[in-house]
């Protein structure tokens, strides 16, 4: 497995896999890498010749309060998390060289992003598109592989793709859930026992919507205060957001019907954590 | 010549070019062709395998109260022009394609788009780089081709493509002149025999200027003044702006040194008129 770490090798490297008329799957991630990950490395070797994974905790995706100095890192044991499950390179650029002084330039997606997590999150999804096209630009994959728990960021970056032309392919595969449901993500290693544990109360709660549907309610606003009530049960966990929306415009509904995408944050103490469902009806 | 209407088609063609190894030189315009951009052909052909324009009249590159309807257009003159200096393709789309409905990603370069025509031009540079940002992903050139005429515009590209890690090379041609000193524009053609004949005053101000700052004139202000002078000569010429900036960052300079920037901004009847000198001094 090949490691880089300057923009311009990287480049060089992705030039000389199409002049061989290979394909590149490009997996990014922050690091800290979990089954989630791994699960988008597996299915970019199935498509593609060759698989890069980046990893780089993006600053501009965090807020000024937010968790970027204590996200959590480890290089080497995401090289070795890498290597096992068959990627070819990874990018791990410095925070320097992706945004050197007098960085000036920012690509958003409007409407879709100061919703839901773009509400308590306000300069967040610019942050990700902006190093979303930095790596696609860098990196040049016909496949880029994004996981269904951050749903909202899934959608924006479709969009994204779509309207700047990128000549890349988006895929968004399942969320890879822990035994007890919890959506796996970095951040679970924050929680304490005790919190992992009142965790679980999320999947719970988007179970039990999903066979409150098939049950026949079809009220949005029913379905949601029926979640509410369930994670208010947990006195740890306070809630962010919980929405029913529509699958792609992300726009609220009232009564349930087509692509719906039921979505929830809560902290856990300062632990914000999402997960989701999609539902055709 | 080829003639391409549809994005799908056009990126087709640039991975078909890319694929047998050619490289592309690509000339954006917004149609009306003149000398200006047909220099920028010629070099094209020079540096590359191919060379591919584009003509589109970029509607959110201007303000509501601009001349986006009356813009020139003459695409069969276009073609004619654009053949006889060895275009190889024109990609020509329609805006439904470029921004079908629900459109929302943006491309924008902050700090250098707030000032000189970003001030009377409030949206026009997030146009620009937004326009371009697509073009750049449909045609994937190697090289693309700018007029020095457009100076706050080429300095934005450049700072974007740098920023965004395009793996392109951003080329700026000087300014092609008509007989009399006046900057090639498809906005000449809205200007009566009267105004164009006014028109000459900006070529003759910058040229003046120079000869003023080589005398050993180093003072901005005292430029200006001497600028704004000769132009107010001309009863229906009126200033937008007349500033001597730093050829980098565009920020306004008080003491004339280094690589230096004069730029004018003029209305003469409805219509805005751009030129610039370069100094190193």
């Amino acid at each position: 497995m090949i490691i880089i770490k300057q923009i311009k090798s990287m480049s060089r490297w992705a030039k000389t896999q199409k002049n061989k008329g290979r394909t590149i799957g490009f997996v990014p991630t922050m690091g800290y890498i979990h089954e989630g990950h791994l699960s988008l490395v597996r299915k970019a070797k199935k498509d593609c010749d060759r698989v890069v994974m980046s990893i780089f905790v993006n600053p501009i995706q965090f807020g000024p309060k937010e968790d970027f100095k204590r996200y959590p890192r480890d290089s080497k044991r995401d090289y070795r998390l890498a290597k096992s499950a068959g990627v070819d390179l990874i990018f791990y650029p410095s925070t320097k060289d992706m945004y050197p002084d007098n960085f000036l330039t920012y690509v958003s997606v409007t409407g879709l992003t100061n919703i839901l997590c773009g509400r308590s999150r306000p300069d967040h999804f610019k942050g990700v598109t902006t190093v979303v096209t930095k790596l696609f630009n860098i990196i040049a994959p016909d496949i880029a592989y994004f996981g269904q728990k951050d749903a909202q960021q899934a959608i924006v970056i479709k969009k994204m793709a779509e309207d700047l032309n990128f000549p890349i392919k988006i895929s968004v595969l399942p969320t890879v859930r822990e035994g007890g449901g919890l959506a796996m993500s970095s951040r679970n290693t924050y929680l304490s026992a005790s919190e992992r544990y009142d965790a679980l109360v999320i999947n719970r709660a988007l179970k039990s919507a999903k066979r409150l549907i098939s049950s026949g309610e079809l009220n949005a606003y029913m379905v949601i205060s029926h979640i509410k009530k369930l994670i208010k049960q947990k006195k740890s966990v306070r809630i962010d957001y919980v929405e029913v929306v529509d699958m792609n415009s992300l726009k609220k509904i009232n009564k349930i019907s087509g692509g719906v995408l039921i979505v929830i944050a809560v902290f856990i103490g300062k632990t914000r954590l999402i997960d989701n469902i999609t539902l055709k009806i």
